[in-house]
């Protein structure tokens, strides 16, 4: 043991923001090194040689060694960005992580769309819906048994209970786990104890029981996607979101979409679990950095709250997904029971319930039921349009009279699927392009500012749009060689056409990053089939795309999206932008709401219910309108007034 | 192996009755090996030498060789009554093992009371209560889904279940291990299944789901003992008891006596698992048998009903008993929630309820609310007592308006505990005594008229009537060794007093049979303790003895009791014969109720809650009347009139 005063020469205290975390670390510690220590993990491209700038962080106090400030600009240096990797600890100090520069976590998206755009707090619901959790702690204290006062524990504490809840005649269940150890806990307690329950429909069920303390109790609302997975910890009293954390779901070694997924899943009972256990253990590391990070305990979580689409909820719980993927597409359930954590195996109170949220069919599922109900869609004349793009597009037209909702297979080319250069929304990513039509010179905007690696969603969506315009493709997408401009960039090659967007020397790659015919020809099928899947649930309820009061947007890609470049290819209908609103992970905001609140969690069953499927498969009006959709922006040109 | 013809040859088939099982033995196997290799225990005594005639059995076919016939009289040898131990097959034959000569079972009070003293019929209350069994099962066939009628499997299912079982709003319940397997269960089945369900007052639980079949759901009986173990298998439908099985309780190796039982489960963690384990084993074990017997399978049990005191009930479930024994006696709970059978450990429908009858205190158990149950006691003008006679006297005492309930320790003499031959009601136990009074002569009646080889509970308590009679004692229980016979029967020994019931040429054994002043007085205390108790309990609510319209007496040992003897030593209280009745095993008989009837259970449940628990050790009202009833039959002579 080193001594305390040659330990207080030695040490320092970094605190890391916004965690308010502090490490203890040694004199001559890179940043890097100190968040690690923290758990907190930043990206280090480079390994941390100083050179590829993704480790910054920003120094708010202290004053530690500068080592090396790479790529960093002298903005940036200004506000404080420092390389973690060439930072040394040398005495207590601060420092912020941002988002951008942790690993894994910064291309989830948490919750929040971007600010300014999305007025957050009309879609709180939680004052609307009243506060009323789905789990609870009661603090009681009981009179010690006598020879005459001799009613059994369970009567004691029951009775107490009921009393100081005010539950009526609701029925309280005590678990087996808990009854067996009553006597002494009770004890062990001096009658003075917290007893946390699950509050259901059908009764109270207790689900600890512990010294007296006035901890309270926390639940989990989650948003299982294929490719992501976001865990949002709620304080049950206060409603506030005390941490969140997202990475992507375990699940994607065994395929990138549901198909591939259910594939795996079926072909042993082994695999099943299997796959079940990678979604498992992707939720329960999230939740196990969170509870390290809040100085929590599993036993502190008395309740959680999943949304996922059919396929993701039915492999969270483990149960057979044979049918989604054959005629008639039949999933096991839509509306979930609740189980107990230790027959799901979450890691927090083992006798907590699990909800799930309902499902509408086996391509509608329960990240879009949640998602309608932070949306207050069905609460209104207006009609409104729903959409939450990702593999699948799922869509969902109503108001308070009626829900009609359906999935059309936009494919994965808005995530970067099936595209050339194509990538998710990471730190070097091209967001938006600008292509000089005389020209054809090419200006970017990159994640972060770094050399461009690739093209996320947003990006293809933006650069459709500017090779149109520019004239190096035409309507249906086909390449125009012969382009006035003779420029370089625009190329044949053995068996494709392309347009160069960065040279490979710009890039900082060997390769030139180019979009091609093919890419093109996929992001207008992409577009295509939301397009016609909006085109289809409006035929059927015969509403008018001017009907159409707001269009709110969900998901990862949505967020990033330019609503301008999203009507000119014909991907969004041409409604002015001020209709267009963002919701973020509208998933895990719909999960924190029902757990927070049984009045929400009960509209959300009844959505589930109320909202009418439709299978775009069935009949010929999709297929018709999906054709028609294959065009930039659309065949039928009057549908888009907007676009020259 | 063997090839068939030699086979053929040299084996043969033996049927055992009642069973109705087939047994292939070899040429010259014992029918004693015959029925243990069936897994039926015949008792041999003498270890099958052919001298104690213990394993006597009836031939009902074939020809067996015939290797000697030991004690059996003429008479028994032309009903075809054999000795198993000397017996030999070389044939094709039958045999019936009668209830005498098996092993365990035997002595075991499955139900019913004698014959011709109960009125059985007065006692099946299904018919007032109505069978609404706590478990169903419903056949229900599909429609198959399409593109159109797409609705999941589990809500497909439940629409039909509501409507084919009219539920109306009532939730019903999927267990997670059934809904993973919904989509499998459904369609390997065409959509023509069966479903079992646990009907409760919060709902519908799925616990099966199987291809259409018509085979009855069945349910468990269990009355669980602190000595013996008894199991009804029950038709649901019907209400039928199909078959029943009954054995001691294999945790009779932990202790003879509850105390001695909670002793050693609250020693460790895995002495509670080890001790619950055995009595789940004897469960198990007599389900087993039954089900084999029956050609039955664990899946068709549907159901459990559990009857046992506090403390068998709390180690039934693992329960920590620890507080039953240290004042103030407080039991971990009285009502007792009902919990799978997966996580209990019977073998049953895993998913299927075990339910447990509510206790009203420590030492008034879910025994005791079961026989109160099936006594009818609660719903009349006149008032009843109520007495279950076992290691521990219960008594219960009420009408309609009232019950109060008490325990006294009556200790084991009545189950030949602490007498110096004391035996259970086994075959060679002393039941019934005559003593010349000139002569001190004495003639016995013997169960199973085998030589005497000690005294069983109905045998003291006539025994000590006569001794008194015959003047060998004074009404304190001293031996009056000068007695005018003069007979050598009556003697003293270096530290006691006896009198000789059967010499050690009677008895086949080495010793003289005798009870001595110890046994009597051990036998005034013990029925000096239920006496007080009746006389307790009358006082609390000041009813005069005739008042009490009828005594119903439950349990093995008052079974055999002779009324009459019970009156001359002040063990029961000095009313007509007439209005004493026998109930035998009310225990499990209430189960049986409840299991076939939620009414019932209901009010078993309300008669819980209803029953005022005396505590005798409190206050001086009860030490009072024991030192009062240690007399014969009584201090205040009055109470007896009818006793010379
Ligand atoms: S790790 Fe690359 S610059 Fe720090
Ligand atoms: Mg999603
Ligand atoms: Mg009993």
């Amino acid at each position: 043991m080193v001594s305390k005063e040659v330990k207080a020469m030695s040490h320092f205290q970094v605190k890391i923001m916004p965690e308010n975390r502090v490490i203890e670390v040694e004199h001559g510690a890179t940043l890097l090194n100190a968040a690690a220590k923290a758990g907190i993990m930043i990206k280090s491209g480079c390994g941390g040689k100083g050179t590829c700038g993704a480790c910054k962080v920003v120094v708010l106090s202290g004053d530690p060694i500068i080592d090396g400030t790479g790529n960093l600009t002298s903005e940036q240096l200004s506000k404080g960005y420092r390389l973690a990797c060439k930072t040394l600890v040398q005495g207590d100090m601060s420092m912020e992580v941002p988002l951008e520069s942790r690993l894994q976590e910064h291309q989830v998206l948490l919750g929040d769309a971007r600010k300014g755009f999305l007025q957050e707090s009309k879609h709180d619901l939680l004052e609307k819906f009243g506060r009323h959790p789905l789990a609870m702690k009661q603090r009681v204290t009981l009179s010690k048994p006598t020879l005459t006062e001799n009613s059994s524990d369970w009567a004691r504490l029951s009775i107490e209970l009921r009393r100081a809840l005010k539950t009526g005649d609701k029925p309280i269940h005590i678990p087996l786990s808990i009854l067996k150890h009553l006597p002494e806990s009770l004890r062990k307690a001096n009658w003075d104890v917290s007893i946390t329950l699950t509050d259901t429909e059908e009764g109270l069920t207790i689900t600890n029981i512990e010294q007296g303390n006035d901890i309270p109790p926390y639940g989990l609302a989650v948003d299982i996607g294929t490719t992501t997975v976001v865990v949002y910890l709620v304080n049950l009293i206060t409603g506030e979101i005390v941490d969140q954390q997202g990475t992507y779901n375990k699940q994607a070694k065994y395929g990138d979409d549901v198909i591939n997924r259910i594939v795996y899943a079926v072909e042993s009972e082994q695999n099943l679990i299997e796959i079940r256990d990678a979604v498992l253990e992707t939720v329960n590391g999230l939740l196990d950095k969170i509870l390290a990070r809040q100085s929590l305990n599993h036993k502190d979580i008395a309740s959680a709250m999943i949304a996922g689409n059919t396929t993701m909820t039915q492999l969270f719980l483990g149960v057979d997904p044979r049918y989604i993927r054959l005629e008639p597409y039949i999933p096991t359930m839509t509306t979930v029971p609740s189980y107990p954590a230790r027959e799901i195996g979450l890691h927090m109170l083992p006798e907590a319930l699990v909800h799930c949220y309902p499902s509408v069919a086996s391509y509608v599922g329960g990240d879009i039921v949640a998602g309608t109900l932070v949306t207050d869609l069905a609460n209104g004349e207006d009609i409104i349009l729903f959409i939450d793009i990702g593999t699948n597009g799922e869509i969902v037209l109503g108001n308070q009279d009626w829900l009609v909702a359906c999935a059309c297979s936009a494919g994965p080319s808005f995530e970067g699927g099936g595209i050339t250069f194509g990538m998710r929304a990471m730190p070097g990513a091209i967001e938006r392009i600008m292509i000089d039509p005389e020209t054809l010179d090419v200006s970017l905007k990159v994640v972060n500012n770094l050399p461009p690696v690739g093209i996320c969603g947003s990006g293809l969506v933006d650069c459709i749009a500017k090779l149109l315009s520019a004239g190096i493709i035409d309507r249906a997408g086909n390449f125009q060689l012969g382009h006035p401009s003779g420029s370089q960039r625009l190329r044949a090659t053995a068996d494709d056409k392309e347009f160069v967007l960065a040279w490979a020397h710009q890039a900082g790659g060997e390769k030139d990053v180019v979009i091609t015919e093919n890419d093109v020809k996929n992001v207008i099928r992409a577009k295509g089939a939301i397009y016609a899947g909006i085109r289809s649930l409006l035929n059927m309820v015969a509403v008018e795309i001017e009907m159409i009061s707001k269009i709110i947007i969900a998901g990862g890609f949505g967020n990033y999206l330019n609503i301008h470049d999203a009507v000119q290819i014909g991907l969004l209908p041409d409604l002015e932008q001020e209709r267009f609103e963002f919701i973020g992970n509208a998933s895990v905001k719909g999960a924190r709401l029902a757990l927070l609140s049984k009045k929400a969690w009960r509209e959300a069953e009844e959505l589930g219910r109320k909202m009418t499927y439709v299978e775009l498969s069935v009949g010929a009006t999709y297929m018709d309108e999906y054709m028609a959709a294959l065009f930039l922006p659309h065949t039928d040109i009057t549908l888009f007034p907007s676009v020259q």
